[in-house]
């Protein structure tokens, strides 16, 4: 069982504390702020109650918590850890800081992970003696609830770290993906972001409001996305296949996409869709709906677990 | 209880005559091809013993199956209809010349919806007499399992047909959404245009394979989707919601698509897909991953609605 040093303790390190303690594996948690780490191993302890009330996890969560210390110094954490998963603030400058201390620190052996969505491998580890083993594993949020990690390695990431790492996140029940080069905003956020311009433009544009947009995808495509990916539901919905879907509908999606313009998003158009999301939801609901929405994940992911199982 | 007639019996049209006889409505099912209304009956039948397996209905399917009839000429199906549902093919010569019949024979009040996904209502309704109740009501196949509707009226439908065919599709348990002007693959597909043309690119560009494409939806950003939508999904990202997210990460957003130039799919990326996804699903397996797709989407239906209950 590789040992694990979670650097930060914010909402994102605490969270990965829960997915490599579950799995069984030892986690030291630092963060640089008095007292944050006491405070944070309570929060573990409650969202590992949570996951256990959700059907998660089976064993006991006091159990899991016995393998979940804190450390005292940097050096403390990852003195004789197998694998950091850092979590610090999204600073070139801090991280940069941050990885010259965990090269300095860490065992050789020992790989660096960053949880960032923003900075890549190259920019915080260039220079440095161990840059081989630094890495980027982006979780989403909440990484105990959502699966997906998108490792991105730099140009001189070892392949022994890219695998170590996959393979790492495949044994505590993540389910990694391999950026091959790397790019801004990884894969997810270059989808999320491609999806997201065209909602804006269409509201911008008054040809949808923004309740009604969000239902397209909630009670329409979103149900196909979230157990079966773009890739594959266009590959179900011709007969043939992705070909005969190319063919079918390929000329068709380059006309509908072919002349749109996008502009940044202006300020009238966010005041327009504040709104309309207010209406929907006033602002001081927002903390009891994000809880709403972790049990809603956490039941969803309960559901596909249950789903999975019955079609094996 | 609106009288419905559902013209044109194939995939579509038994989900729509599923959709509104078990909400109650008298269904009457009319095709053009000799023997498919009767073919289509047993089809419709099947079906109704999916959902109730799946505990989607609760009635029993030969109860709901007595209000769904075969109609032998259009002029039957609707000769004392409310509201039509069309499905006939998706060829603008066809459509206009349906239309003309369907404004001909059906009665003045009756409503003339289509399931088109690519003909906009101005294309098959100008110059008719009753060009003001024509509509678009396209859905997302199966209609009887994925609950959106785009209602998508001509600039001349009256403000009562798209209320009165909004109102319709709330009251057999569809979610429709008003489409405010005619555009191009209404909302749904330019939604998913945009999301593919990114991932087409991202694995044409070779950042990524298809397969890991699809995780970082199905195990990533579709959980959310599959219940929020895109804006619910960022206005809870950021704790001041979509103003405060634009402000967060708005640069970053038009930084990251600024300088994508995207191409039509060429034959060569066609044929690299199309090679990793036969990899994932030899093609023979395609009628049997379809099946499981269905089953699902029924099973994920039936969570979503257990969930919901337990929200209020």
């Amino acid at each position: 069982m590789e040992k694990i040093a979670i650097i930060g303790s914010g909402l994102i390190g605490r969270a990965w504390a829960m997915v490599f303690a579950r799995a069984g594996h030892p986690v030291k948690v630092y963060d640089n702020a008095p007292g944050a780490v006491d405070k944070a191993l309570g929060l573990i302890n409650a969202g590992l109650a949570e996951l256990k009330g959700a059907g998660l996890i089976e064993e006991d969560p006091a159990a899991i918590m016995e393998r979940v210390t804190a450390a005292q110094r940097l050096e403390d954490a990852v003195g004789n850890a197998d694998y950091v998963q850092e979590n610090t603030s999204e600073k070139p400058d801090v991280k940069r800081e941050v990885y010259a201390k965990l090269d300095a620190a860490a065992p050789a052996h020992c790989i660096l992970a960053s949880s960032t969505s923003t900075i890549q491998t190259s920019r915080f580890s260039e220079g440095l003696e161990g840059k081989h083993r630094c890495i980027v594993a982006h979780p989403v949020n909440p990484p105990h609830v959502v699966p997906i990690v998108e490792i991105s390695p730099a140009p001189w990431t070892s392949p022994e770290v890219i695998e170590k790492t996959r393979a790492l996140h495949v044994k505590v029940g993540q389910v990694p993906i391999t950026v091959k080069k790397e790019v801004e905003g990884f894969i997810l956020n270059r989808l999320q972001a491609a999806l997201l311009r065209e909602a804006w433009r269409l509201v911008g544009e008054d040809y949808v409001s923004a309740e009604d947009l969000d239902k397209t995808i909630r009670d329409g495509l979103g149900l196909r996305w979230a157990f079966m990916g773009p890739f594959e539901t266009i590959d179900l919905n011709a007969p043939g296949g992705i070909a005969d879907y190319a063919a079918r509908f390929g000329s068709a999606f380059e006309s509908m996409m072919g002349n749109v313009r996008y502009r940044p998003w202006d300020k009238d158009l966010i005041a327009r869709i504040e709104a309309q999301r207010r209406e929907l939801m006033p602002h001081e609901k927002h903390a009891e709906r994000e809880a709403w929405r972790d049990r809603r994940l956490m039941a969803l992911v309960a559901h596909k677990r249950a789903q999975d199982k019955l079609d094996t």
